[in-house]
């Protein structure tokens, strides 16, 4: 998938600006990718026996995925500036991760898949964290 | 729609804690009734003859749109607790509806999409803000 | 939020073609409905004692919110001419909210919450089939 | 991406059932890329100058990348059993990447994000195809 966030900042028609699009592409990858892992971390969880007491990591999983998912949307807009909302939207989004990630760290001996969602979740949380400090 | 809003938060079959279920209840319905505008006038702003001139404005409301929709949707969840990400989100949806809002406003006298738009931005941004405000 | 959709049809700036207005709009207000009313209704059931009988219950009603989300959205874009696509996604609704309206109401009696997003699921249904035959 | 999906699909608690693994985790990975893909085109083209021309390239990518987002999501579920929706819901997503693909094709020449999008529609509507096949 980075090849294609890539290619699509390539050629967009206009000036980009002073944005680092090395970040903005990272960014925009990790928001995807951590938006189908937390969907699908959500539904292992329901899946496990142990289900009633993973409601709580069920509840972040979904919530995540849906910031993860409309934060990627956004950031893959250029066109006009919409710079305020850009950046609440990724403190939202690095919360949302942070707190996801670290619900799913602490069962990922147990569920594998709470393991795999823990380093989707990291990632995106590093990658909302260096555009925010990228945007001045 | 309001009307099953409260109904589903009525029949939530744990306790709803100490939130204001009425400013909730506001805040979604306006959550899913600007995701709809904002989405709409994004296309009616697009089939203007005068296109090329609003860019941003189509910007903002697709940026706007996508971020109404994820917040209504994580508001409608109650179980567990994910109050910090739900405050950094509402902060992003009010920037959003604030910034459409005032975009569309400015051109309100002459697209009347725009001013239906305005006033379902400005209602968003007011339960946002009256709900972040109830939180404490 | 009827009222807004219905504005926002009347204020789009081009003909809307032989479409069944009433229809529409009446299709668009319910597949904003049902995917709020489908997003409480996962989260209610995670909530419930017996969650772990209520496994499909909840995967019906995330797939459903999500398909209902996306077909209140392409249904409140007019510009272009989108048919087919339109066409086939009206059947994946229809489908979805008749699966998910039919299993809330087996359970209906035993969650309240059921109930009320059964009666969502069954009128996204038939505004959804009311939609497709009126588009011929 | 696809090293998470696959991951997920593997660290799934469940018996995944006689479903082809590695042409969902391909569908997955290709309805996100699909979906972030449409989301950029959208957006460069609205930024060309002959935007006017390019409205109904802009309406393809808007409803391509809802249905793609939708249709990644419902493929990353594998809890309980929604075989008619997901059916139903393949078939709308590959009609929209049909859709979207040949219009984007054929303008490739004139704007290299169109070409790009188009590669992301074809292979997302192939995934699809592909998929559906193999579900009997």
């Amino acid at each position: 998938m980075t090849h294609h966030v890539s290619s699509m900042l390539d050629t967009y028609p206009k000036d980009l600006g002073d944005i680092d699009r090395q970040k903005l592409a990272e960014c925009i990858e990790a928001c995807f990718e951590c938006a189908q892992t937390c969907t699908a971390c959500a539904d292992a969880c329901l899946a496990e026996d142990m289900v009633a007491e993973l409601r709580q990591c069920i509840r972040f999983n979904l919530d995540c995925a849906d910031i993860c998912a409309t934060t990627g949307a956004v950031l893959s807009r250029q066109t006009g500036n919409n710079v305020e909302t850009t950046r609440a939207l990724l403190e939202a989004c690095r919360t949302a991760c942070k707190t996801c990630g670290d619900e799913c760290a602490s069962h990922a001996e147990m569920h594998e898949h709470c393991k795999v969602c823990a380093e989707a979740c990291r990632r995106c949380e590093r990658a909302c964290a260096e555009l925010l400090a990228s945007l001045g």
